[in-house]
């Protein structure tokens, strides 16, 4: 490995970019700023938000999408503010190196009062040890490039959130190249025959095995493997809410999205009597399954994660859901009879009725009717999230939403750094006017680069979830007129909806207009939740105060 | 004491009204919404911020003006949103009650996978012991009362954050009251005695002292007893950047900001030549000393502050900021004969000239000469604080700034909290465009609560504290409109200003017009940064990558 005229800052960005990184998102900071000079120099492009919140949120979609994003900011005022962005990409499985500016090795001796500290020089190190799967200081050039490794190792294996800390007087020092050990695999493959064997089994003498694919599917990749042997063995898919997406939701073999009590009835009855529930990668969380409201039976299940396998009431430490899936796809597994599953009604026209006023269902039957393949659907948190989950999205991934860690404010970041990793959609963002006040103008970020998301905020003046369980002034929020954003950046087009005329009119002018971003003010009915919404507020409500 | 039939939430809100809280800053969630009803019910008032970061920031700086302020969010989703304003308001002694919900404790049996969980249901806590004085979870009702008082305690003893976690299924519980046993003190007297003594002695025997009074001064309300020994003794003050405002800056006692090689000239040289420089409560920083150019001798030093006392080489221990100060105040100190101190010139009266563009400059000659006692000055972080560092404020403690911590976005929701804690002042923001582009939009929550700070955006373009540091297109940041914000909130004025004479027209207008909010977009040039920057980012760009 030729490193020696290497500097630390070189090569940690080579390595970024070797592992796919071609944007980072960021704000910069005299702690920060040789590293961000050493960045414009090179081929990864800088992305500059409005806050060091919206590079967090941008950085974890990056990391869904391409299998690792990066966000790049100073020190402790940079670094505090995306505590937040880094927990939600721990919690959902997201690989994001957070690389923060930090003051230089040499600076800390004497432990002097500089601008940015907190109690000690490594306060911000040890947050991040709380938020991340691996953590580092780069203080010792002689040791930098095992470190960076070991932290992007530990993102790409774990898929999950890294940090990595580059005290400023580092980012020009010379690397000392490091031969990295090949390790040859040492895996007991005796665990994995026994767990193949033991599922096939339960999986053939079955008489209705249903797969719930989970979302660690996409965030190792396997989502045409897991669809391969469903088409191979005739066995129908449901996804969760947080994998919603995961394999294209018009398959024959697709059933909807299964979340307990909370699912459309034929998905919840079909999966809860089925004799054998496969859990590839799913969460078990409380959203995912309703709140709680699933009814499933361990003794009738098969469960396979990242970190253990369990089928029925016992449990392989050592089998894990990449080399489990691999061997199902490989093992003597009768194909079952084209299996007779409920399919949502083809959708008709969306006929808008003139001067009817809009409603989310409304919003949602032309936003199903109206989707090709050519968008991605990004749903923030609150109603966006859960009215969402039954509408059909063609092809697979192209749905993305903080489903489980469920962060306000995530979807229109998110969207800045899905279209700059997929050029080839074009976003639409399902936001609340709550979430949208807490991050929305990045829409000045997507002026700036030139990005045409398609934004619909769902305006029902107020934290619409939060209504159901216990109301108060406190669920109200400012009231904004969104569709004047554009006139703030000079850039893109806003509209101001209350009738389903004027919805259908603007998503079809959004759609011819590329130039630029377009907002969508929905007026909706304030007690107007969706059915979904309904039936999780309602669960929700009885455990605020139990 | 009566609290039989209290709820915890109860008593926890009764605690914090009779510290002082008259309004707490907070988004609601689902985890503590039963804690929101009742605050909604009790004589503290909610005021709803757009981002949780906005509540922070307005929580520090209500601390600040009052003594004690709190933020009031949902588990992690909203907590891990305030890391940031809490290490700012740990770094700068600002007590603040970070109150959060968190998922029943009945609810954590068996480990689920609840909404909002990072890693384990303590990771909100761990990550908030790095950033408080003190820490607890009230999982337990015998406890809570004692766990309350402790941490409230800890808050007004050392003026720093503390957090108080609140399970959901808490706030309902009904209280075990405690007898508090009341500890006599128990302190030594010989140390202040012997240390008042030395550092008398010290006094008397020089020729020219000077007191660098020292952000303790404001933190722990002894703004008026150093102003009394100053004029008992006939002994100058100084401030520092951060305690600005300590004292009225038009007392003939007082010198000026001083900062090392930063200060005005006539400042730093009565500070460095004095033969007794006395600094209390003072913060030894980077940017309070003029990034380290300040030349003091610490053997002909005096230095107090809240943890202990130095006189020259040796240090008493046990001899606190407030003791001495008193100590000091009652000691046999010589009055010495008024000296003589340099005093900017008087202010002549602000003529704009027709037709010339807009200078830093011209913005404070206008904005000093226009300050009369019944403004409050909020100056964020970059050139907005380094450049107003040497107007001169009337009064005292009517500016604020972060300049340690110094994290971006502080001042537009400070100026909320300031407004409510002291109705009788108007706030002027001053604010770079980069900073009010992280929380600008949180005058949103000024039109809700129908408050009229008037901002002034001082758009260079940039980040311009960085661009003599290091350039690059990363130090851009996006274009706004900020006159047109009004029109997204239906509320306030805006100016786009271009010229003196623009600048003292919108002055005039924003001063008559009182129904809400001013903006002013005060173009700048992106080169013309403030002598007092020119000189710090000289400074500092020497050190960013050495």
């Amino acid at each position: 490995m030729d490193t020696g005229e290497t500097t630390i800052g070189e090569y940690l960005i080579r390595r970024l970019y070797e592992n796919g990184i071609g944007h980072i998102f960021g704000i910069p900071g005299d702690y920060v700023l040789t590293f961000f000079k050493q960045l414009e120099q090179s081929r990864i492009k800088i992305i500059n938000t409005c806050d060091e919140q919206g590079a967090g949120f941008a950085a974890d979609a990056y990391a869904r999408v391409t299998g690792l994003g990066a966000a790049c900011i100073t020190y402790a005022v940079g670094g505090l503010k995306i505590a937040n962005t880094t927990a939600q990409a721990y919690a959902e499985e997201s690989p994001v190196v957070i690389i923060s500016g930090a003051p230089g090795v040499r600076e800390r001796i004497g432990d002097p009062m500089l601008h940015h500290k907190v109690k000690t020089f490594d306060t911000q190190f040890k947050v991040f040890e709380q938020l991340t799967v691996a953590a580092t200081s780069l203080e010792n050039p002689d040791t930098a490039c095992h470190e960076i490794s070991r932290v992007l190792g530990a993102a790409k294996c774990y898929r999950r959130p890294v940090y990595i800390e580059l005290p400023r007087d580092m980012a020009l020092r010379k690397i000392v190249p490091v031969v990295e050990p090949v390790l040859p695999p040492d895996m007991d493959t005796k665990p994995l025959a026994e767990a193949v064997s033991d599922a096939a089994g339960m999986i053939n003498s079955s008489r209705q095995p249903v797969i719930v694919a989970g979302v660690e599917l996409m965030r190792y990749g396997l989502e045409s493997q897991v669809l391969r042997f469903a088409e191979r063995t005739n066995i129908p898919i449901a996804s969760s809410i947080l994998s919603k997406s995961v394999v294209d939701e018009r398959h024959p073999l697709y059933l909807g999205v299964y979340q307990g009590g909370m699912s459309h009835e034929n998905v919840r009855q079909y999966v809860e009597t089925s004799d054998c529930v496969v859990f590839l990668g799913m969460f078990m969380t409380d959203i995912n399954l309703g709140v709680f409201t699933a009814h499933l039976d361990q003794g009738l299940s098969i469960f396979s994660t990242s970190e253990k396998t369990s089928i029925r009431y016992h449990t392989y430490n050592a089998v894990y859901l990449n080399s489990f899936l691999h061997g199902l796809s490989k093992a003597d597994i009768l194909r079952k009879e084209p299996p007779s599953i409920p399919h949502a009604a083809a959708k008709k026209d969306f006929i808008a009725q003139h001067g009817k006023p809009i409603t989310i269902e409304r919003v949602l039957e032309l936003l199903e009717s109206s989707l090709d393949g050519s968008n991605f659907v990004i749903a923030d948190t609150g109603d966006a999230l859960f009215s969402t989950a039954d509408i059909i999205i063609p092809r697979a991934a192209e749905y993305m939403s903080s489903a489980y860690y469920a962060s306000m404010g995530f979807s229109v970041p998110a969207s800045l750094a899905v279209q700059l990793a997929r050029p080839d959609l074009r976003p639409i963002v399902m936001v609340g006017d709550g979430a949208f006040q807490m991050t929305g103008m990045e829409l000045a970020t997507a002026a700036r680069y030139k990005l045409n998301p398609i934004v619909l905020v769902l305006n029902n003046y107020g934290y619409g979830t939060e209504r159901p369980m216990l109301d108060g002034s406190f669920n109200d929020v400012s009231i904004w007129q969104y569709s004047r954003i554009p006139q703030i950046f000079d850039a893109g087009k806003g509209f101001n909806i209350h009738t389903e005329e004027e919805f259908a009119n603007a998503m079809a002018e959004a759609r011819d207009y590329k130039d630029g971003f377009c907002i969508l003010d929905i007026h909706l009915d304030p007690k107007g939740i969706s059915p979904a919404l309904k039936r999780l507020a309602g669960a929700l409500g009885k455990r605020v105060t139990s």
